[in-house]
């Protein structure tokens, strides 16, 4: 309770800020109503008739509640969160739910600090959920393990328990596992495909969001059953455009948006929350239904009662827009500040002390010797599947064309590796290496000959990061010196060097319809079918074992 | 997190119950759905396809989640918690928000005890309130008086703060008043009519409901801005069937159904939560909103996350009911035992130590002397509004026939006394007194003598109830033992005993546009326009002045 609130809006303490004349977007009711906005001590005090000193005029625009971004991992964009926040903002995202599975798995818990230090004093409120995977599976070596105990020690710093991934754990009631699901927290959920009896076991375990949904019959289950669905709209996994004929007048309350995993690139280009509010409206949602599942319905499922609408005692988190249809951003406020305007961001971000997330790429000086593989006669060999990150099995023989791909355990230096062939990755005279390479983020490494694939990884340095090589020589670099996944340099630098990288390994002849680094950086997840490499070999997923 | 529930789930262990063949109300996906409903441990742990032992066919039934009343008054029913129980529990509802204003005003923090204690072990939860206005004014003397500093004391002991009636003194900023929200509680609120900056300044305060609106327009107000409302069939105030018309796929999220003050012979008769879901589907609300609003919306908005729905890992509260329409409830389990069947209860209450919470009336035997008062010849009288709570100044002359009201202090035997004079009561040869006098429960007599008025009050006893007396002979007596407010005899002792009040007075000749009871209860209530009789004498509430 907050008597200045009460004060202001009775004019007995002058408020900090009004907008004049404007059309608040109002999720409860479901309309757009004229009126004024009162704001004091960052909050919203008033809506009605107002008058402030301070008073900015909105005729004509609509007030939007801050967007929520109900699930995503930072390190995907490849900027730290300072960076992120200010790609961000100006689309209006003023809460995430972030879950940094990816630094953890590196750095452990001194990648948790470094992500919560980071975020300090940002005008966009980073809700940390714990991984609970970390690592995501037992197939290779990642940099750290957090075990159901450290889960329970740890649990109370942070939001919640991030996305639990391993499901048939819960459902065969794998007490480590279980272990994980500390009581009274947040526990969000990851359940591609799951059903019925299942589904039902996974949820019992007290799960309550999903963003794998792929199909409106899975939506509808899941909903039906108590769970929340975020529509996602990532980089790779576009699920959103499909799901969207699910949302109703009832189950829009228990939908929110998410981009999981979006590409700095994308968000410059086309927006995040706000793109996926707009694509919304555009397909037919009702403006208010879109604009809620951006806001009031993600902070109803986590709890986030002072936030997602215009209404007195709410965050003044606002937006200024022309139209809920074209959706143009023309202000951000966080907390009754401006943080934006007209796609910029109003503010500076400190560098952070990253001392304990960087340096984290633990390799020798690597020779074409180290990548002297040869397969037998006939083998196993991985065919990608374009514009997915699924791949299949298929059987080729020695002297096809394929590419050679290691996988180098990168963080304490224990020399494991793990050889590969692949189909139609299509690479001549280079290779291109990566210290993304999910979850574990092991050095990837793929190419058509051993010079070059060595040259390649030393080219990563101590730091890490994403480059292409021919001809022993650096054609294109991304320096991701944050654990190998992200970099201080910001959103700017990162899209123009990812499309300097694109251009290298197109010349290179990278098949057009494969991404040459999602499809690398996806190769070694071993939880995503059909076939996989980790450092500790080929592995068969449909099978669950090494080949 | 609960590991036998995923068990259950997945056939490891046996499940306690399957629901066969039934169709149940989904409130997140706004569909009827056939399926099976399986039960372990008390909460749903499957839907679908499920076998067990301990099967009940419901083929052609309806299950929908039980039903939550999110605001009353147990004393209104004039029977103990455990009584209330048993006449609620068979109409379905497995919750309820209590908040037991009336008798902490007459026993302070042992009538919250006994209420506490009283509830333990009930097949229906009782989440209490904490009172907030404990007296609900300084113009009358209560039993008890509840400080701020008593509030934040208590406050972790309780579910929530109760109703805050005092909007003046919030909207004024007033400390005492505001000292009473405990913060990161739930705040119930009451604030009928209140709109604009003073609504603004009220939700400041973090107060989330409101059951008071008496029309769309207002409603519509308070939802937009933030606030739950609770929709009231109570046995006085009958708000539900205008504000239906504001119901629609947005606000029926944000709408609760409440009874707040209904009596058991109400309930016995129409039925209570049950009545206003039926009655809103019949005046063509759809029935899954209608459900929700009995159920899921009430849960949300007060954080019980465990319930109101049929969903896995919700606990299993569960109605069984021939159709939405016609609402026939043929079976009521809660967690997961049946503890009604078509309109009985399946269970017994035991009796509690009540010895704290009786014999509250500490009056001396009164004479007719006593009552001798004359009013001057010309003065300001009560004229009742029929139908209504309501009052109205009106001047009248010695001479006129006039019914005498007086309100004598009950709780410390201090003496006090106060007298007023009402137009339209019309009792002849006789006296009505009561123990139930809103908010303090002073007692309350009015007649046409003095001598039968000092015998009713008389025979009202140490314990209180109310009775009607004519010649000095008590005609009919309804004993409420416990605070002078309810009694442990149950719902067919009072409906009954009523009914035989009701034809007493009657045939004392009281009018019969006014409810002789009601109208007495509620006269000494000083927030109630236009004016009242308390202790202390007659009150002028528009003035906020005793006369």
């Amino acid at each position: 309770m907050n008597k200045r609130l009460i004060d202001a809006a009775m004019g007995r303490i002058p408020a900090d800020l009004v907008l004049k004349n404007g059309v608040i977007a109002d999720v409860f009711t479901g309309r757009f109503i004229p009126c004024d906005v009162l704001v004091k001590d960052g909050y919203i005090c008033g809506l009605g008739q107002y008058d402030c000193d301070n008073s900015i005029d909105v005729s004509g625009k609509f007030i939007l509640p801050g967007l929520i971004d109900a699930h995503l991992h930072i390190e995907s964009s490849m900027v730290t969160p300072p960076q992120y926040a200010r790609t961000v903002v100006p689309h209006g995202v003023t809460t995430i739910i972030a879950d940094p599975h990816e630094i953890t798995n590196v750095c452990g818990e001194a990648g948790l600090e470094f992500m919560k230090k980071s975020a300090e004093g940002l005008p966009l409120d980073i809700k940390y959920m714990l991984p609970s995977c970390v690592p995501a599976a037992p197939f290779e070596h990642s940099g750290a393990v957090l075990t159901a105990e450290d889960t329970r020690r740890m649990a109370d710093d942070y939001f919640g328990i991030g996305e639990m991934m391993n499901y048939p754990g819960i459902i065969s009631g794998d007490s480590e596992v279980l272990g994980k699901l500390a009581e009274g927290k947040m526990l969000d959920g990851h359940a591609p495909g799951l059903a019925g009896q299942k589904l039902d076991a996974y949820i019992n375990a007290g799960i309550k969001t999903d963003h794998e949904c792929s199909e409106i019959f899975e939506m509808l289950e899941k909903i039906g059953k108590g769970m929340y669905i975020a529509l996602r709209e990532g980089t790779l996994s576009k699920d959103f455009r499909r799901l969207i004929y699910g949302v109703n007048s009832y189950t829009f309350r228990r939908c929110m948006l998410c981009t999981d995993d979006r590409s700095v690139a994308e968000i410059l280009k086309d927006g995040t929350i706000d793109y996926i509010v707009k694509s919304a409206v555009q397909l037919g949602v009702e403006p208010i239904m879109a604009i809620s599942m951006g806001s009031v319905c993600a902070a109803a499922c986590y709890g986030l009662n002072d936030r997602g609408a215009v209404a007195p005692g709410y965050l003044a988190d606002l937006l200024i827009i022309d139209t809920p249809h074209d959706f143009n951003i023309e202000a951000v406020f966080k907390r009754g500040v401006k943080v934006a305007e007209n796609g910029k961001a109003l503010f500076d971000v400190p560098a952070c002390d990253a001392s304990a997330v960087t340096n984290t790429v633990h390799l020798p000086r690597l020779t074409a010797e180290f990548f002297r593989h040869e397969p037998p006669e006939e083998f196993t060999a991985i065919s990608l599947v374009p514009d997915s990150i699924i791949t299949r099995k298929t059987t080729a023989r020695r002297g096809d064309r394929l590419s050679k791909v290691c996988v180098i355990e990168r963080h304490h230096g224990t020399g494991s590796k793990g050889f590969g062939y692949v189909t139609n990755y299509g690479i001549k005279n280079g290779a291109i290496a990566s210290s993304v390479g999910h979850d574990s983020h092991n050095i990837t490494v793929i190419g058509d000959n051993d010079a070059d694939m060595a040259a390649a990884v030393n080219a990563l340095g101590q730091s890490g990061g994403i480059c292409v090589v021919s001809g022993g020589e650096v054609r294109s670099l991304l320096e991701l010196e944050i654990a190998g996944l992200m970099t201080e340099r910001g959103a700017e630098y990162v899209s123009a060097t990812h499309e300097e990288l694109m251009i290298a390994a197109r010349a290179l002849g990278v098949t057009e319809s494969v991404d040459p680094f999602l499809s690398l950086a996806f190769l070694p997840l071993p939880v995503i079918p059909e076939i996989r490499v980790t450092d500790s070999g080929l592995f068969d997923v449909e099978a669950f074992s090494f080949i």
